[in-house]
């Protein structure tokens, strides 16, 4: 169940002393709102930046106006300055950004429905994921929260 | 149903043109996820800071120091102060808040657990309300995330 990968990553940061913080797109606040779930969880978890927007983008999260005009809101450029922007802005030690394309709308040949870009990063060590994920916007909202908790734990189970 | 009445209130923000965000502290973004749930939000959502710490409510929404230090994080004047700051930092037309104690821990005999405050606010009207709600902290987060939809929905209706 995805509440036990949430409660899983959650119990790593807390014996780790680790923070956490996000910057959503696509995924919209999902993945903050299945981590508040959890209680105890503001030991670690300290805030998230739900960015609808690319203005919001930039605001919040000091995403570059130039990478989400090269590169578009959703592309692995923007992914990674969302991640190291929420990272900074919250002051945590570990941070996770996803931006995607959930649709029915806004997808397009070179970016179907279903595109997301994934970054997590502890500062030292980076991992960015591109994919195409089928499905509903519930199911690519779902799938992507999916990966971020597993990617989160991976690179928090190395430190 | 719940997603019915987030469904009314995304259908009068795109009917009457007006922009949304929120700052959410104990729902941890789960009014964010309930609204970016329905397809064709990004219209009319443009996001929302989730502030689960006294530090992020200050970088991220403008919340006073002296706010947070005399009536505390889970308060009226903070609620007040983090819709305000979601309104200016998103530049929405209308903005929303909640704050309180989700337990099960952090309670306390002048504020326990299930204390909430929210703020929504058009700029020229304001409306803040406090409550106590009862049960588990699913029951506190869900509950509350309800009224926010409500409030919203009654300013909204009135613009």
């Amino acid at each position: 169940m995805m509440s036990d990968s949430v409660k899983q990553l959650v119990d790593m940061l807390l014996k780790k002393k680790l923070t956490l913080s996000l910057a959503e797109s696509c995924t919209g606040g999902k993945i903050a709102s299945l981590l508040t779930d959890i209680p105890g969880v503001s030991e670690c978890f300290k805030g998230c930046a739900v960015t609808y927007s690319d203005a919001s983008k930039e605001i919040l999260l000091n995403v570059s106006s130039t990478t989400l005009a090269q590169f578009g809101a959703v592309s692995a450029e923007t992914a990674e300055e969302m991640a190291n922007g929420a990272m900074k802005v919250f002051g945590t030690d570990v941070a996770a950004s996803a931006t995607g394309i959930a649709g029915p709308d806004g997808g397009s040949d070179v970016k179907p429905i279903g595109t997301v870009f994934i970054t997590v990063t502890n500062g030292n060590r980076t991992e960015c994921r591109g994919s195409i994920l089928k499905g509903s916007r519930d199911d690519i909202r779902n799938g992507t929260a999916k990966s971020v908790i597993r990617m989160l734990t991976d690179l928090v189970g190395e430190m």
